[in-house]
């Protein structure tokens, strides 16, 4: 299957033995969803019930599909007080010592590149201490993964090395159209076991011995029909070639650096916080959430951008995040300018 | 949104009320996951707690995703014996009867179409006691639905009216493009209760007030980014005209049942049941599971027909399927001969 290359790319970019691997699936909500339901029944199965409440820890950064995928599971999130945003081994170890029952917590989900800021957890700190206590560690890169290939910013994610499960979406930062979203899996034997579905019209499938078994991306995710998403990715790394990924995905943290300077350096501007990966956060001084979401409706109206606010610790703010490569320092420099009065 | 037509077209032919309707999602077991998440939480929501063990009623016919749904959303199946594989009003009622928490059961899974055999539950019985005794009533039409449509067949879909939620696949025999499924809600507001995903960068999406809503399709199924989906089914639909698709339609149910008639007067082939919708089930006298493998084998290396077999209560069966409104009578012809020794 001419998926299975694409997968191997990511695979050994993220640091993932061979044999890990899976299945493209239509966007991370799934994936997140197929992902965190292994680590339930993993973790259920390690507790030795197949109904025991179990709890997954997760940060408040964390994307609303990972809550969402929790409610659907009839998880319990154990919510950990981060630091700065940016979910730790320490804080997780902190909040597990002040629970009466930590052993309920059977997994963890982390991110790599939080949607709102870009902020890429403690993987390393994080995925150790799973690995030590046999925890389920889930990584949702789904949006900031891709940033495993920077020369900057790659040692961010060599703990992604230690994940039972990691997403990334092509359909993002990797460039390649609606909707294809990559699913891995340390142990997809488990993943099958869990995710599979059973039936007599199915068996034609599923005829095979489990040491011949054939593979089928069916099997990996909440689906049984699916499109082969992973080939525009494939084609596009083959035509294009992996340097070429590289130096786009690197143009995007550039351009935020970049900004995060005009930024400081411009009048009416302040940085709320250092860029996060290819995304900035800042503050015009004296605008409230109207005046934001006017700015944002004119510069789409003149089709200069498509910049959206966000709320950051409450606050409105505005928020540019660069995925496109040819985005220009002077196209910046036009959206920041129209931020004067 | 040019989508909303193309659900209005499934709503109206289903009976269901103005105002129902809501997304595409990619294919039936994510959809047939949110529509049961729903029914789970409307179901806790009616017996007073957010955790409360619930069940859902299905038969052993059910679609395999069912089953994987309810295992995933932590509800417990509530598998009800049905007469002859057809789940009916009198079989739930038997099953409730005698079970000692009948109120647990908080919703019923309807089939509108069995895949294996085209078998479309008692959708009025088990609609009308739904709507009597306040259970949430979703039906699994993924690939039967589509015979609402039906001169000969479509008073088997009148039920379809009482439907809370109700699912059909475009992309089986609606004849759209992989992958197209339509979720339809009875009440979407509920739906998206539950399942709209909240954060701060999304807030532009949700800044209407309740009674301003700007309908987005995300907010009810489990994703966020979502292709189109519903898009190839309008355009056909609006191309060929409703009649086209009846007859379309039609002519899959015609050539089923012509092929029953032309199986029972063979002499190396028997009928299992009487045709399905689209689907006849035959036995071939004297074949082992081996040799009908073979058959199917050889039928596709030729380049003759995809037909695999099925197991049908514990026997390995032939099994056809008929989609394509071109199939011809000689082409069934030449693959009922092709089982001749």
């Amino acid at each position: 299957v001419a998926e299975y290359p694409a997968l191997d790319f990511l695979r050994e970019a993220a640091g993932l033995p061979e044999g890990s691997g899976v299945t493209f699936v239509s966007g991370a909500s799934r994936a997140n969803l197929s992902a965190l339901t292994v680590a339930r029944d993993v973790g259920r199965a390690r507790l030795g019930s197949s109904d025991a409440r179990v709890r997954i820890a997760m940060s408040d950064d964390a994307h609303s599909s990972i809550g969402k995928a929790l409610h659907i599971l009839d998880v319990e999130p154990f919510l950990v007080t981060t630091d700065d945003h940016r979910f730790t081994r320490g804080a997780l170890e902190a909040a597990l010592a002040a629970d009466p029952h930590p052993e309920s917590v059977v997994g963890v989900a982390a991110t790599a590149g939080t949607t709102n800021a870009g902020i890429v957890d403690d993987l390393e700190g994080l995925g150790a201490y799973c690995r030590e206590h046999d925890l389920w560690f889930h990584v949702d890169g789904a949006y900031g993964g891709a940033a495993m290939l920077s020369r900057t910013h790659g040692h961010l994610f060599e703990g992604l090395r230690h994940a039972d499960s990691f997403i990334v979406d092509p359909h993002k930062w990797l460039f390649a159209p609606l909707d294809s979203c990559a699913l891995l899996y340390r142990n997809p034997t488990v993943a099958r076991t869990v995710l599979a579905q059973q039936a007599g019209y199915l068996d034609v499938l599923h005829e095979a011995s489990d040491e011949n078994y054939d593979w089928n991306p069916s099997d990996f995710g909440i689906h049984l029909s699916r499109r082969a998403r992973g080939l525009p990715f494939w084609f596009s790394l083959c035509t294009n070639g992996v340097e070429a990924y590289r130096s786009a995905v690197q143009r995007g943290i550039d351009l935020a650096r970049w900004t995060a300077v005009a930024i400081e350096s411009s009048d009416q501007l302040e940085l709320v916080r250092p860029a996060g990966l290819s995304v900035v956060l800042f503050r015009r001084r004296g605008w409230d959430a109207a005046r934001y979401n006017a700015w944002s409706q004119a510069l789409l109206s003149r089709q200069i951008a498509f910049v959206t606010p966000t709320k950051w610790e409450g606050e409105t703010v505005g928020r540019l995040a660069f995925l496109h490569p040819d985005t220009t320092e002077e196209l910046v420099t036009e959206i920041l300018d129209s931020t004067r009065d």
